[in-house]
């Protein structure tokens, strides 16, 4: 599902327009992202939590030709889920 | 920041009640979830996309007594971030 087909359904489920939809959605990605490049944690209520972490600087070998290359430290957002979804996760055969 | 300062947030910059929005936020997750439950990929424009993934089974050994135990797959929700993000985060100095 991509972000246009969600706000078709989230417009289908509520009286509001799609533009109003998309707006809101905007609106709540920026202020995550706002608080994330703060360096803040996000929790959304049996969604899930938002939080930037540090990967460090690695060494990678390239297989073929054995050269080391060093990977720079970088900053990645980790999602981590909720409780509630890790339990509904966990009901789907493996 | 949390569930509530978000819908607090959200609702100073709108014209919509806390409840409207702490509805809408609601039932966006409430999609994504069913999305992702049902095994699909979900992306949300200049943020980033959501997707379950399967952790493989594996031994973990105990350090002090070096004792293995098996942990089970299970199925884990990646957020992988927009390459926008990824931009923003990048020009962070680390």
């Amino acid at each position: 599902m991509n972000h246009k087909e969600l706000i078709v359904k989230l417009a289908e489920r509520n009286n509001l327009s799609k533009p109003e939809i998309e707006n809101l959605i905007d609106m709540t990605t920026m202020i995550i992202k706002e608080q994330l490049l703060d360096g803040k944690i996000i929790g959304i209520q049996s969604f899930g939590s938002f939080e930037v972490r540090k990967k460090e600087e690695r060494l990678s070998v390239h297989p073929a030709t054995q050269i080391r290359t060093l990977v720079p430290p970088k900053l990645v957002v980790n999602f981590k889920q909720s409780t509630i979804l890790k339990e509904k996760l966990n009901e789907i055969k493996l």
